[in-house]
């Protein structure tokens, strides 16, 4: 096919719904001027007759992701097919040795092989960008990259599963299950099928590494990052956090402190008025610190459709504008590397959540183990539960040493009275960051 | 002075509290790679001897801003120096004239004259950057012109004012007037001497004016801009919209509607879960709705020296990186304009609040004047003043035609028992964007 004189040829590779509301976000502007047109010259997906909401016909076809990324005829290769390893990582690769571009939405691929693909995007010249790969409504990754540019970031937590936080609101609201609640996401079409890597805490993994490289200027290390998912937050925790004044989120964090880059997800239980407390349902949200800037916020829609062909498009229209930049905002030979804080030494204070078979002498004897390990106690809550043969008891303690709060929970745990293993995680207040 | 090869040199005119944060900022970031070094080589400020806590003598001196935008030796141009008119103007024209760049913090002078300069940076090729000018703490001039760059921005509202943020903020919490509070932020430097640009609602008007240019691609036109500012919102409103579930802000808004863009600022009741309510004290945000990326938040310190001065750090590295983009995001000539949407005939919801002699007689007549012209009356609320010559009555109005609304409150104002205008203001709901 003919294409207009000057104009970067895109192939994109990957026409889920993401691919299709690319095409037809593009197809629909017009050039504003001041850039090279868009033009996309050829597709591939994994079935090229399936039914689609647009038409690909006008398109050339590639049977192959990697023979599209190979294509001479391509300027820019559009990356939607997901995957850490596999036929996207061979096609980046491949387009990439060529010296084309790559966009791409894939979080996996970036925060498992990101030093590398950048070592080959600087060696060649091929440009690398990602602002489709984390929270799509919200353009965090060119804020991090460009707008802070001149700012030291110190720290930043967000809200980056769209999955996981309709799960917890879901459940907040409705009184159901997780199992209940995620039973019928997957029948909505809102969770996948395996919903592993959301609902593990590895999706919000692979983004806050991401934030993390652009943010303190350190090779993205998804074998570094400390994740934990939501599968055994349950309804008693959120109704329970919520009497105490909290929200339960999945936060994934990064934070630079005492020279290491420590970044992490965890269920969290927020203070009401915490700047994350509030973001529900499919949204995502980040908080960044920097200095000299201060503290800056960021809500929108986390994936889909609008969200993520916008981010990819805003991607495209640099590269037409000629921008170039290091594609984790430095030259790859600077980046640090990611050094998780020692957790043991942390202090803070936690939620502790208990299901025992007698209550009064147990809230004795927790107090008791706590007390002596030096753990204060902030508030304790105990629901009547008519009926049922375990009581849940939870309590958040007062700022302590984690080495502190374990070895209590260890003995805790080894009281008679229990049914299950205690449950732990941070309270987080309006102003606290760690 | 000698610089180093291949380094951008900078002439910053303006030492105020975000000239020296620059100049302190710049000094202490070293270059990251990816990016031509940055230096500055001269500066200008109306004292050269004035006790400043940056070292200044290192750099070249200026009496004069425009000798300084005229050097040869300067690439970028930095304007810090504010206003319309004046000395900034003309430097600024000097520096583009001859193709150097400018990176500004003066909304003032872009609202009113940035076609014309968009003009002459395109002729030139001299860019001009201001992502300083609006909300230094949120990069939201990015965001709009890069970042949805592929979308189609509806509406654009924000929190665009720290002083008058911070003054309204300040009342609600101390129960004070607006006088009290404003002579109280002029001692501590808060607020200016002269109040008018920030309380009058003028400098948020500028600051939309751009958004509005960048988000619907028209050529900024702050005369076209309906402002109206915080002066007479009074202690009473801010209590009796509290009681009735709202928060009252100055909201500078932008939107697109029947292919006309209309700019205004103005107070607005704001519902407690609207997204621009709880932002606080000095604080700016943005709400953007766009398609298909879907409602976008912003929140950040608005001005002082690190947010406006990391803004202007950001400018000089995307310039040192060579990007080049049109001041408003699209080459001037295809720029459109603003046209005002004929107010009188929006529909809306209103707060209406009245002062009266004698109470009883005076609600039946209120009552019966609005239900004449079709005003349903949402919530009414009267508070005992004891001892009080006149009593305050606010109410909420169901949604009506802002003529009917007008007509009722004119026959309403000429009731005997008024002891002051009636006054109006919009009042906003969670998702309403009239």
């Amino acid at each position: 096919m003919s294409t207009r004189e000057g104009a970067l040829r895109i192939g994109v590779a990957g026409l889920g719904t993401v691919g299709g509301g690319l095409l037809k976000l593009l197809a629909a502007r017009g050039a504003r001027g001041g850039e090279r047109p868009l033009e996309v010259v050829a597709v591939s997906a994994r079935n090229r007759s399936r039914k689609r909401d647009v038409d690909i016909s006008r398109y050339a076809w590639a049977d192959d992701p990697v023979q599209l990324a190979a294509d001479p005829n391509i300027d820019i290769f559009v990356e939607l097919i997901g995957g850490s390893d596999g036929p996207a990582k061979r096609a980046v690769e491949v387009a990439l040795q060529r010296g084309a571009h790559v966009v791409t939405a894939n979080k996996a691929l970036l925060a498992e092989h990101g030093a590398d693909l950048a070592r080959l995007s600087e060696k060649t010249g091929g440009q690398i960008a990602f602002e489709a790969a984390v929270g799509g409504g919200m353009p965090i990754v060119k804020a991090i990259k460009e707008s802070l540019a001149g700012c030291d970031v110190g720290a930043i937590a967000g809200v980056l599963n769209g999955t996981c936080n309709y799960l917890l609101t879901e459940m907040e609201a409705s009184g159901r299950s997780f199992a209940d609640v995620l039973a019928d996401a997957q029948r909505l079409g809102y969770a996948e099928a395996d919903p592993t890597m959301d609902v593990g805490g590895f999706d919000a993994g692979h983004k806050i590494a991401l934030l993390a490289a652009i943010g303190f200027g350190a090779a993205p290390d998804f074998q570094a990052v400390e994740v934990e998912g939501v599968e055994n937050v349950t309804l008693t925790d959120i109704r329970l956090a919520g009497k105490l004044g909290y929200r339960i989120k999945l936060v994934a964090k990064a934070e630079r402190r005492d020279g290491r880059v420590d970044v992490s997800v965890a269920p969290r239980l927020l203070a009401f008025d915490h700047p994350l407390a509030r973001i529900d349902g499919p949204l995502n949200a980040a908080v960044v610190d920097a200095d000299p800037v201060g503290r800056l916020t960021f809500v929108g829609r986390g994936a889909g459709e609008g969200p993520t062909a916008s981010a990819v498009a805003a991607d495209l229209i640099d590269l037409a504008l000629g921008v170039r930049r290091p594609v984790f905002g430095r030259p790859i030979d600077t980046l640090s590397s990611f050094e998780p804080i020692d957790r043991a030494h942390e202090h803070g204070r936690y939620y502790l959540r208990l299901l025992v078979k007698d209550r009064p002498g147990v809230i004795a004897a927790v107090s008791d183990r706590l007390g002596r390990a030096g753990v204060s106690i902030e508030s304790i809550l105990q629901q009547p539960t008519p009926g049922a043969d375990a009581v849940p008891i939870v309590l958040t303690t007062q700022s302590c040493a984690r080495t502190a709060l374990d070895s209590a929970v260890a003995e805790i745990g080894a009281l008679d009275a229990m049914t299950e293993p205690p449950r732990v995680m941070r309270v987080e207040d309006k102003g606290s960051w760690v």
